[in-house]
This record gives structure tokens, sequence and C-alpha cells, in this order.
């Protein structure tokens, strides 16, 4: 492809500021071509000839195409390879790791390439961030999740039985290179998933960026190579702004990020006794009960939670909640790593473009739209 | 005590910067006036009533007063014990401790308090380091090592099995306490490998304090408790104005604190497999052996290397190696974490009190002094 085809996004964080690019069946060429100044740009990546590319055991021909690029970038990769699923961000995986790079003895200057969907990047960041105490780290995300959320950010992390995302780090990738060619073989429910995220960044930050993905839905949808290029590079920008301005989550503004995923995350927490909701469709549920939240507080008109309905349900993502265990939810809610004093916080939109952090609504609030989003009858009481 | 016997150093790095007082057997009561507005001076400590301290099972008297101090402070603190000792610095004690987080349901504005030495600390830190990607972190370092050394800087970590201190990350304490009151339990051996590293802050950075160890040696071996302290604070004082100019180890400035720490961690590594030196007493003869190499490089004069194995000695700490496996110790050097391109690197003096990074040593320089300080012989050949 000409350059001209590919996209970039600079994320903005001073000393640890990075290139995303977005490409589509870009050549190894092209990628040692980008990647060469790219390492040499970092203090660790400087003089880099060795890397660990860690992927899953569903991804060896990306992985092998990873592995050329690689070489004509003249590093020496060896693979360190998980099973695929989200059992594998472990510290039993991180252990491995660790164990291999000690095997390799690896220095400040070997590199960690993550090639795979968001469990991969977020354990070889994990193990970047505190082998040697940092490592550089290169990102490769292969779904649409993981190249338009958890690749942009720094978030890295693992599980613990007891919590999601609970041990992590916040370490910046030197650099993250995305083929839309990957999504090509990605199932269409990952696919879908992975447009949640997308509409959200529309709703939070950009109404302009609503617009373009209700008249574009149809292109979206079948995966059409330039529409997606763009809206997944516009996505990476949008999430790169907020990084920006709060690099480690500490002044509330990365907060916006979190609207639909209180519900959502809740959603997911739930079915995972029972029965199995990705994560984008939980966010998909998650958005529009708390845009029927915002309803309910008086922020929002319902013709925009129509709209947000409308556009998830021709991208083919759920809109209503299927478990009727209200209280299960509810108390879910309440264990969530944001929450303070005992309310519960929520990102909730002013207008699509625009949300602001909130701890007005009340359990009451909550179960009135939980209701709502299970009956989809999309009507909420107002609230005292 | 009056405020006045305190000693306060402040360690700049910008929003992460942070105070540490030396005090000799303070009460619950001025604990607790410092420690309520350092909290609150920082993002994560801001309405901090919550509180995970970790100690060691030789250390619950101490632990006792930091819990009453604490309270003094409004804070309620659970009690997380590992076993005294260097084993206790590893992957599965970080995930008790995890473990022990998520059943508190800890977020970001619990403290951790770390009461102990270099293990506990570096244990504690890597916890709240990683813990929700981040939780304050105090603290309360009771060794005469952990106060000059390792409570300042933010290095965290844990060994592996295949090597020690390489996993970890860098995250900086919301404040120091050191009350050189736990200095009077501590053995002899330990207060003097303490010593080692007040020594090597002399030689790397200030001369005028290393003539003072040089005139207070008797008050310093004796534990007085006002030379102590203005000792200990000066130590902190020196390793922070290193630390502020490279957090992160990465202009290579903060290399000049690995002065006598190659060689030191080389007779550490390998006394490991047959005997015990203590990481203090390694540095002590790693120091002479590094002074050494400075003479054979023609860097400084024999008496520089006479004056420091005096003090060395003074203060009760080896200077000459028992090992006679060189082939070992050449080889645990080779696979130090901050070489680069397979030289060896060093921090070597020209003068007391300034040193520079060199690789230029040879093997044949590093056999020749290893030789020379085996025999004590305190002379070496000079290089061509």
């Amino acid at each position: 492809m000409a350059d001209g085809d590919m996209e970039r996004v600079r994320v903005e964080l001073g000393p640890r500021s990075y290139e995303i690019v977005v490409a589509t069946a870009a050549s190894s060429s092209a990628f040692a071509a980008w990647l060469r100044p790219t390492l040499e740009a970092t203090w660790a990546g400087r003089g880099c000839r060795r890397a660990l590319l860690v992927t899953d055991d569903h991804l060896s021909r990306i992985a092998e195409e990873a592995e050329a690029g690689l070489a004509a970038a003249e590093i020496a990769s060896e693979r360190f390879t998980i099973p695929a699923g989200e059992s594998s961000k472990s510290l039993e995986q991180a252990a491995r790791a660790y164990e291999r790079l000690a095997a390799l003895k690896a220095d400040r200057h070997t590199l960690v390439v993550a090639v795979g969907g968001g469990v991969v990047g977020d354990l070889a960041g994990f193990i970047a961030a505190t082998y040697t105490r940092g490592l550089p780290l290169l990102m490769l995300p292969t779904t649409l999740l993981a190249q338009v959320d958890s690749s942009v950010g720094g978030k890295v992390g693992v599980n613990l039985p007891a919590a999601k995302n609970i041990v992590g780090s916040f370490h910046q990738p030197i650099g993250v290179w995305i083929d839309t060619r990957s999504l090509e073989s990605l199932p269409d429910r990952d696919y879908r998933c992975g447009l949640a995220e997308v509409v959200k960044y529309g709703v939070i930050l950009d109404a302009d960026f609503f617009d373009e993905l209700e008249r574009t839905s149809d292109a979206l949808g079948r995966r059409d190579p330039a529409c997606v290029r763009r809206v997944v590079a516009h996505s990476c920008r949008l999430k790169a702004e907020v990084v920006t301005q709060d690099e480690r989550e500490e002044t509330g503004l990365r907060a916006v990020l979190n609207f639909g995923h209180t519900i959502g995350h809740a959603v997911e927490a739930v079915a995972g006794y029972r029965g199995d909701i990705p994560h984008g469709e939980a966010v998909a549920i998650g958005m529009v009960a708390e845009s029927r939240l915002a309803e309910r507080l008086g922020w929002i008109d319902p013709s925009a939670t129509d709209r947000l309905v409308a556009l998830l349900e021709r991208l083919g993502l759920p809109t209503t909640l299927e478990s009727d265990d209200l209280d299960s939810l509810v108390d879910a809610m309440g264990r969530d790593k944001k929450n303070r004093g005992g309310r519960i916080r929520f990102v909730l939109p002013r207008r699509i473009g625009h949300v602001e952090l909130t701890d007005l609504p009340t359990v009451d609030d909550i179960r009135s739209v939980l209701v709502a989003t299970r009956n989809a009858a999309g009507e909420v009481p107002r609230g005292d």
C-alpha cells in the first residue's frame, strides 16, 4: 500500500510520546522502515537487536508475519506463546515469561512485542513494565477492541482470581503498529465488540464522529478497509487526547472513558457466573442503561438514547439486558475500584459528544434504568 | 524529642516529590502530626483512612509502635507478615499480599506501609506499585541499609529463582519516616553492612562527608544517636540528589551509585553457593577491589585506596576477598543487567568524592585486582 493510505496518530506524553500507525496489508519492509527509527528514538530501544514476541496459540500465522517484519528490522525474536483466552492473563503466565526472559539473558534493550488481542497486550505489557523495571514494548494489536482501546494508554496488567485487571502498571509502548488485515479473520462477534468502544468515543467526545458512524455504519459493518482505517485511527486519536491529559488516571479526566463501563462491568461480572457476555456487548448494554440514567437525571433527552440504540443495533450489538438479577448487578457496581466513599460513580452524557462524572444516581435510579433496559421499553421514569 | 532534633530531607521529583524525616524515639503524635499533612498533599493519600502494614516476623514490637502511630493519624491498619529473610522477596509473597488486599477491598487510597529492612521495603513497594496500578506507599525502614539506601529512590521489586531484583518497578513513596531507635536492636553485622553504603556516598559524591566519617568513626561505631541521625540524613540527601537527576535509571547518572557493586554483586553471588556474605560486606570488598581497578587505570593514587581500606576497617568491615574462584567471579560480573554489548561496566573513582562510568577495564585488569584484593597486598600492577 502507498504510505498515503497509512493513518498516523501521535500520542503526546512528553518523553514517553509515541506513534500509532494504522495500515492495511503492509509489507515487512514498510514495517521495518517504521520500526528502526522508532526504536532509535527511545532510550530503551536504541541498539535493540533482540525481542521476545508474546502471542497466543490461535495466532501463529500473524505471529510469523510479525517475525518476518522484525527480521527485516534486524531484530532476532523468540516466540512466547500463551493459551488463547482470558485465563492466560495471570501472574502464573507472567512468571513463565519472566523465566523465559531470564533464560534469554534479556537486558533493558530487549524488546517485548505483543501480537494479539487485549489479553496478549495486557500480559506482555505487564511483563515489559516489570522485567528489569521496564523493557521497551511494541504493540501489534490484532483485534478491533485491542486496536481502538487496550493498546492505547499504557494500562497493562493481569487478573487475580479475586478481581480482573487488579494487578498492573502504567507502561507506555514505544510504538503501536496496527495492520487492519488481521481483522479479516476476526470472528464477527469479536469485530462487533470492538465497534461498541468506537461508538463510545463518539458519545463521550465527538458528536461529528458519532454522526459519521451513523452515516457509514454499512461500510463499517462490512469491514471496508478505508473506512475501518479511518475509524480505528480516529478512535485512537480520541483516546490519546484523553490519555495525554491524565496519563495515570489521577485527575479524573481519564474517567470519561468509563461511559457504559460501570453497568457494563457489572453485566459482565454477573454473566460470568452463568453464561458469557463479552466485554464489548456488555459495554453496549451498559451505554444504553447509562444513557437512560442520564435521562433520569434530566441531563439528556430520550431521543439521544434512541439514536444510540439505533446505531448499536445497526452494528449488530445488543441493547437490552438479559439478566433479571438486579441485586447482583447493583452489588457488582459497588465493587468498582473507581468508587470513593461508598457512592457508585458514573460517567453520563450531557449531550452526544460530552460526558460528566457524577455520583448523583441513587440505587433506586440504577434499579429503575436496569428494569427499563431489561424490558427494552426505552422509557424511564424521571427521578424526583 | 524536640522537632529541632529531627533531620528533614526533601526528595525533588516533581509531582512525586516527598520528604524523608530522620528522628530518634519519636512519639506517636509526632509521627501522626507529620503523616496527616503528608498524605493530604498527594492525590492517592488524600482521604486515606486504611492501611496494610507489611512487616516480617522478627519485628512485631516495631510493627506495634507503627500501628500506634497510624492509629494516632486516624488510619486503621491490618498487618501482613512475611517470614524474615531474602526468600520472602518473591512473586509468591506478592500474590499472597494481593489476595489480602483484594479481601480488604483496597482501593487507590489504601496506604501500604513498609515496616522493616530491604526485603520488606522492596516487596511492599512492588505490591504498592502494582495493586490497582499504584497504591500510596509509606516507608518506615528499620535497618541502617534500608534507611540510607533501599528506601530512597523508588526502586521496588522481587527476586526470581534465576536472578535477584529482576522483576520490579519504580514507585516513589509518599514519605519516608526513619526512627533510628530501631537501630538499637539491630545486630552488629547488619549495622556495619549499612555503614558500607554510607562510606560509598562519601567516595562517589562528597569528599567532605568522607572526611567527616573518618573523624567520627568512633561515634558512628557506637551508634551515637546525634551522629547516626546526621549520617543517615546526609546519606539520604546524597542519594536523593542522584535520584532526582535520573529517576528511572535512563541517563546513566544513577549508575554512580553502583560503585563497589559490580564486583560486590559478583562476590555476593559466588558466595551464595558456599557461604554467606551479606550485601554490605560484599560492597565493602567490592569498593576496595574497584578502587584498585581505578589505580590500575591510573585514575587514582594508592593512598586513596589506603584511606578507604582504613576507614572500612575502623568501621569493622571486611576489605579482603576470601574466594579464590576468580573464574566464577568474572563470569558473575558478565551477567550484570547494567552491561551493554558484552563489556563489563564499572563506576570508578577519579578522586575521593567523584566517580565516572567506564568499560575500559579488561578481564585481565579485573583478575589482577581480584588477586591483589585476595592477598590483601594492596599493591596492583599498573595496566599498559
